[in-house]
């Protein structure tokens, strides 16, 4: 075990730099983890592009979408041992109040690990112990790194009820569209995905699904057609443009189920009458519930996603800072995982 | 009974006349109804505003919030008897399909009776026996008349899974707002009402409920403080305006429901971050189901409700034309009956 390691630290106004980080010795309730991958989220380029200089307290190492090996173990934690493969849910609801009504992981003093608090963009990450979920042992660790934006596209698939019976449309095809996609289509749904950009569509149609271009000729055919049946009975907005926000009730059916899922900053205009006259419901999902982890892990553990497909690039630690530069420019690709043992 | 009755045609562009109406004999699986009384609905004087000509067939007689009494009965008609003290629920879902998922009271193909076919304002009306709902004995026919739009606000309220735990904001305090209040109240809950209109705000404070002058200083405390206690469970959305839109998200909270009950014809900003973080629930809301028709008449039957309260005046029928010219310019009330056995 080396006694200090690395980490990418964020220091404001879009700037990264890479340097030695120090071991943190877990605390009572916290374990230290060998960090193995940690995926690059939209957040991070969010923070990347100066975007959450508001939030974000620096000098500060980010990144959230990890996987690792539990290192040590501080005082009063129970059920994990050194060596132990793990994921970690990046949520600390501590601060819960009975004004948060139970629901612990959108709870208003909710802190997010990697954005409030360090994060795991470094070679050693010291977190609570209740944040911890296990890996059975055949799950591969870079697969692993995938767990925290399958465990949002369970969780958005959960709070859409999504059953076989149901037509899905899924409005945005980047990471996490596609694996809502992914994991609706588990549920037996119908399912189509609805993209403008052309790798995008590209990557969707290999991965099986009907995919609309709803800017060509075809798509708007796809449309119309759908409508004519009734309509989706479930939308998931992913897009974040206000197309999408206009579109998302127009597709969908009598009494459908829309589930913004994508972050709109500005208030954007929707069309309400939608809403009353189809009798809608629209339901906001944000991040995850511990169900909803687990779930991801099953969903990786049975081998039943492509989720290969979806990793782009590994990268070395040291290489972070060049190409969250990259991404922030508009570099292509849909996942890349960052190689945080290197 | 007279051989012909009188009616209050609407002919386009704003424009309604009073004359002979022919009593319509009752076809197979319809029933004749001597009107007693039929409220002015918010669609009537939008229709009186010419708003709705692209749908109403002139010369048409519109109104659909009624109460009378069984005059005639038609063939194959079943639990039906001359006399009988009734209200309509006037929808004809019979052109309903397998798109529409079982939803017959908002189904594509829905006509409304007294929009898309003749309506209630005249002395004589003949209906499919199929949207007959019985009354109690005891129940007053003036009262009666508010049956729709009380089943309205059942239905709203059944939307919203109002509970006797929850806080409720009604935004928008007309008569769909006022029965939504009352029928939440009769639920349990705590209920606020967010008004601008001094007449209304005062008539909901001697309803007894709490008010909101979102505009005054006093209110804009008021809704501190209720966003500082986490927000309303459940908010209705009956107002219609930008301002409404805007703040049902905003009063919610985390996993509040909101239902949207008031008509936007264009689409409006929404803060659909706010639906994202609190992972809120948007509900439409249109018309009412079988089972809220029979609430309605319950809680009619209980007298629970201080309905009088809302009957702002009654009218005869040769009026209807003048007193829909005065409500289209402004004039105050909340709501108004035609008496149609004048």
């Amino acid at each position: 075990m080396k006694a200090t390691g690395r980490g990418v630290y964020y220091e404001g106004s879009g700037s990264f730099i890479v340097r030695a980080a120090p071991q943190v010795p877990p605390g009572a309730g916290e374990v230290r983890i060998d960090v193995a991958y940690c995926g690059i989220c939209g957040t991070d380029i969010h923070i990347a592009h100066g975007g959450m200089d508001h939030r974000v307290r620096v000098p500060q190492v980010i990144g959230h979408e990890m996987s690792g090996r539990i290192a040590e173990i501080g005082p009063d934690v129970d059920g994990a041992n050194v060596g132990d493969r793990v994921v970690v849910r990046p949520l600390d609801a501590r601060g819960e109040t009975a004004a948060d009504k139970g629901f612990s992981h959108i709870s208003r003093n909710l802190k997010f690990l990697g954005i409030d608090t360090p994060g795991a963009f470094q070679t050693s990450w010291t977190v609570p112990a209740f944040t911890i979920h296990q890996l059975p042992d055949a799950v591969d660790l870079r697969l692993a790194a995938l767990t925290e934006p399958l465990a949002v596209a369970c969780h958005d698939v959960r709070r859409a009820e999504v059953t076989a019976d149901d037509t899905v449309v899924v409005i945005g095809g980047g990471p996490i569209g596609l694996l809502i996609a992914l994991v609706a289509r588990e549920e037996g749904a119908r399912v189509m995905l609805s993209e403008i950009n052309p790798e995008r569509l590209g990557l969707a149609r290999e991965l099986g699904f009907e995919t609309i271009d709803p800017d060509s000729e075809v798509g708007s055919v796809a449309l119309s057609t759908l409508g004519a049946a009734g309509g989706a009975d479930v939308v998931f907005e992913v897009s974040g443009s206000a197309a999408g926000a206009m579109a998302m009730t127009e597709l969908a059916s009598i009494r459908g189920r829309i589930v913004v899922v994508a972050i709109y900053p500005e208030p954007q205009p929707v069309r309400l009458f939608d809403v009353f006259w189809k009798e809608l419901q629209l339901r906001g999902a944000r991040v995850y519930e511990p169900e909803d982890f687990e779930r991801a892990i099953e969903l990786l553990a049975a081998e039943v996603l492509p989720l290969e497909r979806l990793i782009s690039a590994v990268e070395p630690l040291e290489r972070l800072p060049d190409v969250l530069a990259e991404m922030a420019a508009g570099a292509s690709g849909i996942k890349t995982l960052v190689d945080c043992t290197s």
